[in-house]
């Protein structure tokens, strides 16, 4: 596998449809050149603290942001949201949920692990493209970190 | 003073300029309806916890979105924002720090107080006019909570 150069963006999806719709989106926006996709939460763990696959590559462990899924293999979305949030190392990495779930309790939980930004994933093709443009440009040109 | 009926941005912010500016920018775009202005940490406390000046007033103190200057009177933003943040009850709405400081140590102490959002206000009117616009957009229309 192929990693970028410098990872901005670390995308966590686990469905390959929704992973390559927005590799789509950002790439219309010339947000994808550096977007780490990983496929569940262990990965997107072992990515963060360079254990695992990710042990002596020379990728750099520190995104700007994180688009993180909820409903993921092996470790859950939640989790690394706990991890990442609990850990004051890895707490000033913004982490965008990006899920399907508008479930009262996914949202509120989210919030209070401390997630930065909840988004429900547009159902329409279009405006999931323009939902990925918009978190994309807020959160890399607009945010300071 | 006249309190909006419902409050969906409480704007927290002593400058007199910057918050005429903020106004004007979120009049330009529809989004200043439902604002309410705050001159320092006190009374932000004060409007979200219903006491003082608020305490006998029927405004809703849960808005949609908190955009909150760091350096205030009386009470200091970041201790607003420690406020809002270790109360299980209020960590749900989002807190978006607006400020002209660039500092490492406020940046990262805000993150590490749980901010959603860090942004430094721009210097130039119509840059400022435009961030103001995206950050309405992007909590009020398509961040969920």
């Amino acid at each position: 596998m192929q990693y970028p150069h410098e990872v901005e963006i670390l995308l966590v999806e686990d469905n390959p449809n929704d992973a390559e719709m927005a590799m789509r989106a950002l790439k219309k926006n010339h947000l994808a050149n550096n977007v780490l996709i990983v496929h569940d939460g262990a990965e997107a763990l072992d990515y963060l603290y360079k254990q695992g696959k990710f042990k002596d590559s020379q990728i750099n462990n520190r995104p700007k942001i994180i688009l993180l899924d909820l409903k993921l293999p092996k470790v859950d979305g939640k989790e690394v949201l706990r991890k990442i949030k609990s850990d004051p190392d890895k707490k000033v990495i913004p982490v965008i949920v990006l899920t399907s779930s508008k479930e009262e309790r996914d949202v509120v939980e989210s919030y209070h692990l401390g997630v930065n930004s909840y988004i429900v994933k547009p159902v329409d093709f279009d405006k999931f493209v323009e939902a990925v443009r918009d978190i994309g440009f807020y959160w890399l040109l607009l945010n300071h970190q």
